[in-house]
């Protein structure tokens, strides 16, 4: 009979910009990270929609969990880089295979999108992502380094 | 009387191509990732610059160092986001000062191009690299993860 999907993923659109800001927000609120509101959020998700270098993808309906990628031409090959600039999955539906489903479909709309890599970060003590980055092949090659301006 | 500056650090246009092909291939050549070669690269350089989200800098002439930038919006404020995505000196100049000259102008053209952030990856034994991040402000929080597709 096989196990059923954890969740159906599904590609946001303009309707979802309210769904996926709200967790979002809630994302940078649970780790203490400075976020712009659920509405400006959504705002803005609506306007990068618009230039064709984001995709999102939502988890479940109502939605439980989202991830954001980022895509621009590459310039080492022909093709496009990824770059998964968001994975959130709310917590009380943490540890049900959201996160897989997300980031199976992720994936794939990396290849869709002709992207030759995918690059992410992880924050060392996000244990749970990164055994589920690295169950994926994903390999931890260099440090990530950030500066405000 | 002042110390003069390490080296002139220069925005590339399209008649830069060639240069900065050239350093970027060697740059992978050193450490043995892929690199196209110095011509594709040369012709990718100019097909990015008509998209308008890569900013490439060269130190010295002839030139003996190379920095790429991609910018992109942010999600999180109303600002770009720029990603640092190589620099490279040549061999026989390390230690002179170049890469610091390059990051000088990559932070203060970040700033002027309304980033809010800037981010970069560096490999755990770069120490070199590292220390010249870490003294501008760069703080590493997190792990960078790659997947080929």
């Amino acid at each position: 009979v096989g196990t059923p999907p954890a969740v159906e993923v599904r590609l946001a659109g303009p309707d979802d910009a309210g769904d996926a800001a709200r967790l979002l927000h809630d994302f940078n609120t649970e780790f203490g990270e400075a976020t712009p509101g659920a509405e400006k959020l959504a705002e803005r998700l609506r306007e990068l929609w618009t230039q064709g270098d984001t995709v999102v993808l939502l988890a479940g309906t109502p939605a439980v969990g989202v991830a954001v990628m980022r895509l621009r031409l590459s310039i080492w090959t022909a093709g496009r880089e990824c770059y998964l600039a968001e994975l959130y999955v709310e917590p009380g539906r943490r540890g049900q295979g959201v996160g897989r489903a997300l980031m199976t479909r992720v994936l794939e709309i990396a290849r869709e999108q002709g992207a030759d890599w995918i690059e992410l970060n992880s924050d060392e003590d996000d244990t749970a992502a990164r055994a589920l980055y690295e169950s994926l092949g994903f390999e931890k090659t260099a440090y990530y380094y950030e500066l405000e301006l």
